[in-house]
């Protein structure tokens, strides 16, 4: 292991990205591989939320809709994300939970295929994206949900019928990464638009949704972005198709002149459209404080970082621990992989709970897959090599064999 | 004006209430008539917000999803709303915005109806609450929207295809307050549901959801209950309707089991179900502390000062301002009132911009509604008085006859 550790100061040495470790607070003794999970706290966001309660609100109040910006939020605050998803000013909506944002785009997508009836959805896709789409069919009489099965190409799903293919850029268990041009081709070529699930992409993995020829794209804020717990989500929509979207959450928010108070709904122009209601400020608030490091960020340097910190733990997990049988389930080719590594192993919960109580913070997905997150923002290869090194210990002497890990709770 | 300062000296003196104004951070100098549009700040609320955000964000990081609540919130914060709309602790989901919410009861209406094609909502509703209709008619093939007119009758707009109506029990112009369990009554007579909007009531008017035998309701938490801007909303369900309910937005957090990561989405048990996406932690937080107080606060009196405090600002308007012919758009009868009173006046939007200039702030509702909010939580008969001596002022002296009064904001 002195070896891994030796490699890991050289690498962290010549880390370009090793500088925005500090804009982050991090718990004492604490190795976090979760921050695809739930991000670390940007130093700077307490006090930005601080002004917004007792300056803007309390000192403003209902005036701040306008002189603190609160009206524009959700499209300012998108405005910050754009450049890590190749996306221009003014074409992403901030707000609401992805959950909500999917059914936006779902049933956009119904609205701008009519006559194509189904959902065609990777079966392995996060629950909450099929949970969406199996809502939105049961409220259209008429549409269904079909389900690619693991290994099943995008292709064999796709027929006349399919109004839109709804897909994860970068899978949650596997970190397997989708070829977004390709997959946008195939799609196109058969008629159908796709909605790309980026929640495991942005701020860790590279995508240029223009590039890519996407059609529409949501993702999760509270993750690789750091905007803090259930941070609101973001939606991109190809300008191509603003003219004639509609989305059925159809809130004041996204109404051309919301102030007219007219009784017939009028989206506003182009992306804005895609806002429902009143956004939360004070979660909004955090999240706009957290997204103003990125413009300071060297992309391609940040996800060559990733690559290189995911293989570095594949390499050392397999090197220590390949002989108690934990098995990659992420694929092996960096370049087809998101920026976290799961390992299926029999005793993977226990093992996750030996972990956590070391201070070595992973996750675990059923079936089996003990899930380990690298943000390449703010993680050190040494900190990776200390994890393996606890991972190794608690496989050598079966710490994880012990009645307290086994305990689930009923949400975990 | 002397007399009715001295009147409110000795109302404030009897209130009651009173005591709660400490507990709220007013600007220097600010008279705010506008708590039935963003709410004041509790003084309480930025510690706990940092707690949120430097403890159990920063330093709890993932493990304060169960350690510190985050994943109960919806329904632990949803226990503090109850008491003030006469439902029980497990009845109340807190979340997304008010506008979302209204979908997921009107989507639920139409599920728990079938046959019933057509939502029943007041045209006079605020914009959002037909706009969402709107956009579920536009939706679901066969749905349509069925408008109110002022002064029409509930009972004319029902018919055998109704499935739910859609009405406020405030009106947000004008305070007058529906009679719900009459309301109710005719509409299940007729075989439908009703939804009511509580926005404009919750914090503020008495409401008891299962005495009059609702079904659905959703409200607003950043008006009367001071949560915060854009503070999540809350919603509810009559238990009878729990275990036929299904909404369409069927997001993870409201699964039976969101950490089984099966492929069916399986609804939770009770008003869980209402649950969607991943709730924004810090606003929800914020309203949680916001909460707090209601606990306190003997209902009765609060009402009655509504009531006392809304027919006194009538009275001292007419008095003193009804010669320059404004005109109450508001019912005369407290009982049929909310607590915001509207003034309809041809030059209004002027007026109001004067007011705010000096430090009173109501608001403006289209076409021609001054509109005053009286949150008897924390405003005191005195202010009242002061802010009628202002408007008296401005319309005597003409002072609204200002280039920059008329300016319109795009968004305001």
């Amino acid at each position: 292991m002195t070896d891994f550790l030796r490699r890991a100061a050289d690498l962290d040495a010549a880390d370009p990205i090793a500088p925005f470790a500090a804009e982050f607070h991090v718990p004492d003794g604490l190795i976090y591989l979760d921050g695809n999970s739930l991000g670390l706290m940007p130093t700077r966001v307490p006090a930005r939320v601080a002004e917004t309660a007792t300056g803007e609100w309390a000192e403003g109040l209902i005036r701040s809709w306008t002189s603190a910006g609160w009206f524009t939020m959700p499209m300012t605050v998108g405005d910050r994300i754009a450049p890590l998803i190749g996306a221009s000013a003014g074409e992403v909506a901030v707000g609401d939970s992805t959950s909500v944002n999917l059914f936006k785009g779902l049933a956009a997508a119904l609205h701008l295929r009519p006559g194509r009836h189904v959902v065609l959805a990777d079966g392995a896709n996060f629950p909450t994206d099929v949970y969406m789409a199996q809502g939105l069919a049961d409220l259209v009489p008429g549409t269904t949900v079909r389900y690619l099965e693991p290994g099943q190409p995008v292709s064999s799903g796709l027929g006349d019928d399919v109004a839109v293919l709804l897909l994860s850029h970068v899978d949650y268990r596997t970190a397997r990464v989708r070829d977004m041009a390709a997959v946008t081709a195939d799609v196109h070529a058969r008629g159908a638009l796709v909605l790309w699930d980026l929640s495991h992409t942005t701020g860790a993995v590279a995508c240029d949704l223009p590039a890519a020829d996407a059609d529409m794209a949501v993702g999760c804020t509270y993750k690789y972005l750091n905007g803090g717990p259930g941070a609101p989500a973001f939606m991109w929509v190809h300008p191509r198709h603003h003219e004639a979207l509609r989305q059925p959450l159809s809130g004041w928010m996204g109404h051309a002149a919301p102030f007219d108070f007219t009784r017939g709904y009028a989206p506003a122009a182009g992306a804005r459209r895609l806002v429902c209601g009143t956004p939360q400020v004070l979660s909004l608030a955090a999240l706009d404080e957290a997204l103003a490091v990125w413009a300071l960020v060297d992309l391609p340097a940040l996800y060559a970082k990733s690559r290189a910190m995911t293989s570095f733990f594949v390499e050392a997990v397999e090197t220590r621990c390949g002989h108690h049988g934990v098995t990659l389930i992420s694929p092996r080719e960096p370049a087809e992989r998101g920026s976290h590594v799961s390992f299926d192993y029999a005793h993977g919960y226990e093992v996750v709970q030996a972990l956590i109580a070391r201070g070595v913070i992973g996750d675990f997905r059923a079936p089996a897959a003990m899930r380990f997150g690298f943000a390449p923002l703010y993680l050190s290869f040494t900190q990776v090599a200390r994890a393996v090194a606890h991972l190794a210990d608690v496989l050598d002497t079966r710490a994880w064999d012990d009645p307290r890990f086994r305990v689930r709770a009923v949400v975990t």
